[in-house]
């Protein structure tokens, strides 16, 4: 069966800072019509940065709709016309202050694709140089770095929720052979 | 330093079928004030579901936000007042048909902390028993089987886009000792 679903209309129902909304009627496989809500997102890096030492940055965050600080590898939102890796890192070095020798592409991630557009590239980077974090105005975090096996291991044992972080670790650990 | 942000405020400017949008005004540590835009989610469940054969069944559904069709494992929204296991049960059985005997917690994801507050929870479902689909009016998705090697080349290959099915598998293949 072809699953296509084509779309009939689009209305944008909200556009804020951060999420666009829009509202789109669809013509389904069975030929019937329905609607989809769908959140438009420019897309986003995130980057597991490796020191020689083996240790990993991450950086520690309040997530307001989470209600607390979460443990995150380095992440942020592209800018219009920027390419994924030029904002690998910018992010490193505005929320860590660290620049990178070297990055290798871990491949993309869709964390939501039900009901939103959002792609999130995650990169290795490593060869690091530190220096001074770059935030946003109304940016809080706090950067720690763990040691790449007690990362993984908080992993497993489930004492990391964020999905991106998760998933760029683990991909990392094989990518790298560990 | 504190990173805790506390909500001021909060107005509900979409309530829909799949999404919930809420404009909240927050004080920030530094005593500023400024808004969050936050979807509202109830959260969901996955499941990666392996045969005594060691293949994995998967479903392949048209993405609207991303105009394509994706391979991802069995996954649904939690129902109000729905157990995660409930759930994993329930989505496994209406989007395959698979019933399971044993299932295994692999722990949860937060796949957009920054705005949105969905939490996905990932498990691994063995002693299947197949049997009939039981889909929602307008879900139409297609089963597929793989062994469960080609699935993990697969995502490190990065030939599986979807976020929930590249961390669940990964941390199953972990879990299992593959």
């Amino acid at each position: 069966m072809d699953l296509t679903e084509k779309t009939l209309s689009s209305e944008t129902v909200y556009d804020g800072k951060v999420v666009r909304l829009t509202k789109d009627g669809v013509l389904l496989p069975d030929g019937s019509e329905s609607f989809r809500e769908v959140i438009r997102h420019p897309g986003g890096v995130c980057v597991v940065a490796l020191t020689d030492g083996g240790d990993v940055i991450l950086v520690k965050q309040f997530r307001y709709p989470h209600g607390k600080v979460l443990l995150e590898i380095p992440a942020g939102k592209l800018e219009y016309g920027e390419e994924p890796l030029e904002c690998g890192r910018r992010e490193l070095l505005e929320e860590t202050g660290y620049t990178a020798g070297k990055f290798w592409y871990l491949g993309n991630m869709l964390p939501t694709p039900a009901y939103c557009g959002e792609v999130i590239h995650m990169y290795l980077a490593q060869d690091l140089t530190a220096g001074e974090q770059k935030l946003d105005e109304s940016e809080f975090l706090d950067v720690e770095r763990l040691p790449f096996g007690e990362v993984t291991d908080m992993i497993l044992r489930g004492e990391i929720s964020d999905g991106k972080t998760q998933l760029a670790v683990l991909k990392a650990k094989a990518f790298l052979g560990l």
